[in-house]
């Protein structure tokens, strides 16, 4: 039997918090003289309430949780937040449609930075600040679920890597949760200030400061302008966030270390090294392509270059130049790009660079195995044999994304989407990215897909976000036997 | 150390093969009085002669092969009957370019069927006939090939699925091809003569009923006709060849034991059922969206729909409605089906069925496995447990499939292909089905693809036709070690 009552009270205690940081856009509100004051103060205090009043009704309840009862709570935990989260957007009469509010909130929370909107500038600071929160408050989240919730739950063959988490070991989930938590978002909190401190420094005012660093870090992709970074000119901007972009797709373990003074985990760290290269590869590969057709100058083709490949490899989907424009090539290739995802406990999302490297050793195995048929060659990690079951599980994760990928874009196309835009939008929803290609490219936005489309990406962000089979697991038969 | 001289000795053999069946079309050449006697009769001969010349060379050597010389011979057979089985066109002039007649040709022999003729009628008999011959001989191969050939290789993870062909199991490869071949020619033979003599009670002529019968037990697709099967207006036609297809599609060892009485083996067949699942789910899917779009009557719009739909699954490529124009959903899903392929030891490429089934038997028991940690869930084919070697291998296959897709996209997006058109033209190609979506859709052709597309996308039918693992050995330098 399910303990569904503390399923509620830990959903009853999301929603204190979310209707709590629902006030931390009001100060600048009040500064700027705007109209959303008190649309903030009803929502936050509203949910707020309601989260109280549910968590008081199950208040008497063992506070351990159980597996089962942990993939239903991580779930139902992200789409609370966001029906609560979408309200101060619809009273506020900004995003009229609850459908458009609930898609832009749910993006938010999963850090994927999609967005209905097309005027974002004329949103009033404090929801604005708000939409950007919902992306920090979501990436916190996500630490918290990639390094100590989710290896618990056994989700995503993640067991291994989060044996590098610090912190004591246990299998209840409660104690490690904390003790993980308050140690990472240490971490998240320090390099969000030093990002609001740089771009300071570049000329951006404070506000926009803190909204861009809130939704850098958590790799959500969010902007304050509609133009997105492009916005700005200052090259200097853009490399800090780059190098941001960049931070935020890193395992936080590996921040953790370095800023312990052991700098050589950096060097050690398989997947680390891997993210490296892509990075590198990458972008060389389409800077050298933009100097040779000879569009921009150098330094621009190799500053565009890199934060887009940084941008959408992170899965933040910040833009500062549209690459469908580029050719068809590069159309092709950043769309690649969306499956590759950030490292393994990191604010990112997608695939994940951990699983793809593995993926390539399997390969070369496989081919050796094939050689030499009665040789045990295993796939080594960190100069550790990875278990087979381990080796099966991220597979089958590869395998389900690309089958929820090829449903997803039927789906899309029904919907009316041409085949291009179908593929773009469920990639970069499941991938929690952002920007994608065709009419979700990044000279676009999502407000024209029919409602139904809205619904089902946000189904698909909330998926990409829990590693998909937390989500998978619900709707099998053999989750509610016994 | 590779023993060349095997390898060179049987090559050898394959090309007199290759230059015998050249003058199979002679006697229509005569019979239609067509200018290109003289082209096949020296072609077929220099072939013969070039190919009794190496054998001949190579003669003194023992003629048991073993697994490294086996995954030569078998990518280089397939390389060197398509280098010479292109000069009739070449000679001939028909198609002057030797890029376009090796295309054709290797498009032939691997029984993809994607075409760079633009106006087929003004062929000669001879060569048309040499054209359908290539694919019929292909299919004999690739028969053999998947059937007796690559499970000793261990390719594929088929080895168990093998197990189900009649004959003596040793491990030398050349008395059980042999037994193997002779009893599965023999019902592929049948067949062939048994859609001639169907084809012609529907009022085709002979020519075209040999060819097309040729092709269709290929699963290869080239037609004598420029429009396909649209060229006929009779359904019986249109019938006769979907079932046709069919039945090309189905395991041949499966058509053994039915053709020896027992009917029960379909039942028993995972595969097989699976198969015919999905080809009713398809195909009744789009029928009822063209009737419900109401563009045809229902009868033409059930059969266009059951066309298509057996022809892109068993990877034939006929085509008698092109799905492009019926919109966008359609252009995604007939895409999706390039990547189905036809049963284990049919003449059908892509991915298979069985592995198919295999990925989706899994992806469940990985689901079981998250909820019950401790238990030994096995994948289950036929009531047998499948090792998990297997799993691990088909997993490996479906993954190296999808890399190699995603780096020939990019590669055919630099030649200049749309995103749509260079994923269609490589899905079709590794999956050796003939038609695809955009300017390499139904509707159109190869001939406008720029030279070096054209030798890449041979290379990847080569890739698709030998289950990928036989040529990519060959490039892994494990396997030049020792």
């Amino acid at each position: 039997m399910l303990n569904y009552k503390v399923i509620f009270k830990i959903i009853g205690f999301l929603l204190i918090l979310d209707g709590l940081f629902m006030f931390a856009g009001i100060p600048f509100s009040l500064y700027y003289n705007d109209n959303d004051v008190f649309t903030l103060l009803a929502c936050g205090a509203g949910t707020s309430l309601i989260g109280l009043v549910t968590f008081y009704l199950t208040r008497n309840t063992d506070k351990e949780i159980r597996k089962r009862e942990g993939y239903i709570v991580v779930s139902l935990g992200w789409v609370a937040m966001s029906i609560f989260g979408a309200l101060p957007f619809v009273i506020h009469g900004s995003i009229p449609n609850y459908t458009d509010a609930f898609f832009e909130t749910m993006s938010g929370f999963t850090t994927t930075g999609a967005s209905i909107l097309n005027d974002i500038e004329s949103l009033p600071h404090g929801l604005l600040l708000w939409r950007s929160l919902t992306q920090w408050i979501g990436g916190m989240g996500i630490i918290v679920l990639s390094l100590a919730i989710l290896p618990i739950l056994g989700i995503g063959g993640m067991q291994m890597f989060a044996a590098e988490v610090p912190g004591p070991t246990k299998d209840k989930i409660h104690p490690r949760v904390r003790e993980t938590a308050k140690r990472l978002w240490g971490i998240y909190l320090l390099f969000t200030l030093l990002e609001v401190f740089l771009l300071m420094l570049g000329g951006m005012n404070f506000f926009d400061s803190i909204n861009h660093s809130f939704t850098t870090m958590a790799t959500g992709g969010f902007s304050t302008k509609q133009a997105s970074i492009a916005h700005y000119q200052s090259p200097y901007i853009h490399y800090i966030i780059i190098i941001f972009m960049f931070i935020a797709g890193t395992n936080f373990t590996l921040h953790y270390h370095i800023l312990h003074g052991k700098i050589s985990v950096l060097s050690k760290n398989a997947e680390f090294k891997f993210y490296l290269k892509i990075v590198i590869v990458a972008a060389l590969a389409v800077s050298t392509a933009l100097i040779v057709m000879n569009i921009y100058g150098v330094e621009k083709s190799f500053r565009d270059s890199l934060f887009q490949v940084v941008s959408i490899i992170t899965t933040t989907g910040f833009i500062t130049a549209d690459y469908e424009i580029w050719g068809s090539f590069f159309q092709v290739f950043f769309f690649l790009l969306l499956f590759v995802g950030g490292c393994a406990g990191s604010t990112g999302g997608g695939i994940k660079v951990v699983r793809h490297y593995l993926l390539v050793k399997n390969g070369f195995s496989e081919l050796r195995r094939l050689i030499h048929p009665r040789a045990v060659i295993p796939v080594r990690y960190n100069n550790q044999s990875v278990p087979n079951e381990i080796i099966s599980n991220v597979m089958a994760f590869f395998l389900f994304y690309i089958f929820i990928f090829v449903i997803g874009t039927m789906v899309m196309s029904l919907v009316g989407l041409d085949f291009l835009s179908a593929m773009g939008s469920v990639a970069t929803s499941i991938g929690n990215v952002g920007p994608a290609i065709g009419s979700v490219g990044p000279s676009f936005n999502f407000s024209h897909i029919p409602d139904f489309g809205k619904w089902f990406l946000s189904f698909l962000m909330l998926m990409g976000r829990l590693e998909l089979f937390t989500v998978l697991l619900i709707f099998s038969p053999a989750f509610w036997k016994s």
